[in-house]
């Protein structure tokens, strides 16, 4: 056997069929203060219809729509003030034709009135008597009971991701306790003998553990929650005794470094002594992130990724982070929505059929115009991500990309 | 005088002005894990060398590059291994020409070796002999001392966000404890004799307090703590009360409604008998948002926000947030960053010239054009913030955009 035949490189495409395979996390309910950036569990349906009355959205004056007609600046229609509303206040009048009563935004349109008249469109002569210049329409400056949201309606679906707008569609439905997915929990260990805490003076052998770091910053980005574990030695036994204590406690299980080299078949082992265990694939074909391990243990998911940071970063990008938004319960339509921007390639690119190349970029704005413009450096430096706003992904059948290319740019 | 002289409409540019006044928050020095999303408040000064050896990148053999010139399929290069470097050994051999050493990728290059032969570029015919297929170059596959950063070099810079790279970054120095700006508290009252807290049910004449939760969100995602302190009564003494404790434990005020026609007045007296205050603008020329109030006390930032809870969020996207995040120590050229798209617009927009109009829109992909889609409804539903992504802006002088035109579409 040669070294080349240490992977079976599996597709990308297979590669990320096999990640929808897990299970959604379990449900909770929060108090809707909390809730911002959660994923609802269930659909909403409104008990009641919003606004529940007719009720102005300017500060004016309520009339009947028809006896503005004809009004002008040059010949303003003349009305008689026949009361004022406050918001908050239930009307005692109500409005035939050429007649006004003040009203605050947010007040309950008075019986007979059909419309609001801006106060810059009118003006008062007196406390009795009015002139407005504008004709107004019908429902202008009115919202119609259900016209937000009509009861019985699904105002909210499941698999939405609550949005500050959402937080207030909530509130306004009365709702105080949300039914959302728990975040998904994941815990991070890094596996390797070299490795060591960041505390310590690595000697020329050592490497201080950046990845657990910079995953545990890319996990919280992505909506789970993040549980360091520590290092685990290159040994079966250490890294058995870890990963048990991972899935005990977690949804998803990150292996820094475990699909290295020096660590790679203690993964493996370790992995497949785990109850119920499968190696999903080992090696995908995608550069950088080419060494990564997908397993799962009773529907959990365990990744083993390169022990690189910027390949591991990678992953993370186009493979664990779609992943943790599915099982934490996005809808398929907003998985990866938000972390992607369009931009227009700046040079040409070159790549290699069969395998999907991700390129570091950076966003320019010149003109109207944003460019992705590549990176260049070595691939494992990690100031290359320090100045690269995204990622853009070059297809396996692909020999490259073509300046003024429009790309698609996966943010950081 | 009219109500129409209510407002003093300030312009959008002297208002953003002013709200470039307020100084920044304190610092704190918090746990690098605890760091994502947080803005460095001091340059960081390697005090290493990264790496501090010359690293190899890939799993492969360490050669002297000249051996390898004109080594090809047909005609390999034949070497002598005269020994292997496991990631995290400090080599004991030397190379010369002629001889390779396999290495494991992070393993460190044994002295006379100055680049690495991929594995997939080599083959082992036994223990001692190799065949090289391709030539390398000197340094490919190698990582230089300090070529990621440099011992004495400004490797991030303060008024940055720490993404998750950053993180790795200061990992790899050694750096656990991170110098930072304190996030900014943001406390938040409703203010209006109508409002009631979301568990209760209003009679027709009551509201929710909506805001409360949209304004939350709206914190939170900025990068801020928010503080929901509750609803003050339409009275000056409840409104002053409220506002003293506000300002006791908050960077920044807002009062939601506090700029609607009910609360109004007792807004701006309430907060002129604050110590040291001062009302800088009071109707800023942006729909909506018209009736926005911005005031100070002792450095601090006090918002009467519209009752409109629409209204609101655009003036919180396009003011308040810019605010936040100058405050929380972002560097300038940073502000906005990551909350906006580019788009096309896909329909003629009008507007009214003298203000600047922000209009809430839909993001469209069609082919490989992305396209900024004008939602109708009336401006105060909150489910065209629903059903919207973002807000495009229509500049003071334009009559309006036309379809097709490159636009910026701010981010929900």
């Amino acid at each position: 056997m040669t070294d080349k035949e240490f992977f079976k490189v599996t597709s990308m495409e297979t590669a990320l069929q096999m990640t929808r395979t897990f299970p959604c996390v379990s449900k909770e309910v929060l108090p809707l203060g909390q809730c911002v950036g959660r994923i609802l569990s269930q659909d909403i349906v409104s008990k009641i219809d919003l606004p529940e009355f007719n009720r102005a959205t300017m500060d004016g004056y309520a009339v009947q729509a028809r006896s503005t007609f004809g009004a002008s600046e040059s010949m303003p229609a003349l009305f008689t003030i026949v009361g004022a509303i406050e918001m908050g206040e239930v009307p005692t009048v109500s409005v035939k034709a050429g007649e006004a009563v003040r009203i605050a935004t947010g007040g309950m349109l008075p019986d007979g009135a059909d419309s609001v008249v801006m106060l810059e469109h009118a003006q008062a002569l007196d406390d009795q008597t009015l002139e407005i210049f504008k004709s107004t329409a019908p429902l202008e400056h009115v919202m119609e009971i259900g016209e937000d949201f009509r009861r019985g309606e699904k105002t909210l679906l499941k698999g939405s991701r609550i949005r500050p707008q959402e937080m207030g569609v909530l509130a306004a439905l009365g709702e105080t306790h949300i039914p959302v997915y728990r975040k998904p929990v994941v815990t991070i260990l890094s596996s390797g003998d070299e490795i060591v805490p960041i505390d310590q003076t690595p000697d020329l052998s050592q490497l201080r553990d950046v990845n657990a770091y910079t995953l545990t910053g890319l996990v919280q980005l992505s909506g789970a929650v993040p549980r360091y574990l520590g290092i685990a030695r290159d040994s079966f036994d250490e890294l058995h005794g870890f990963l048990e204590n991972a899935l005990a406690e977690a949804d998803v299980v990150l292996i820094s470094g475990g699909s290295s080299v020096g660590s790679r078949d203690f993964t493996i082992e370790a992995i497949q002594a785990l109850a119920d265990a499968e190696i999903l694939f080992h090696g995908v074909s995608i550069s950088p992130g080419k060494p990564t391990i997908l397993a799962c243990s009773k529907e959990k998911a365990i990744w083993g990724l390169p022990g690189q940071v910027t390949s591991a970063m990678v992953v993370l990008h186009v493979m664990v982070r779609p992943m943790l938004e599915r099982i934490g319960g996005l809808s398929e339509g907003q998985i990866g929505v938000g972390h992607q921007v369009s931009a227009v390639l700046s040079r040409n690119l070159a790549s290699v059929q069969g395998r999907e190349d991700y390129v570091r970029v950076k966003l320019v704005r010149r003109e109207d115009q944003v460019y992705a413009e590549p990176i260049l450096g070595k691939s494992g430096l990690i100031h290359t991500m320090v100045k690269g706003d995204g990622l853009v992904r070059i297809d396996m059948n692909s020999e490259g990309l073509n300046e003024g290319t429009p790309v698609s740019v996966i943010l950081f």
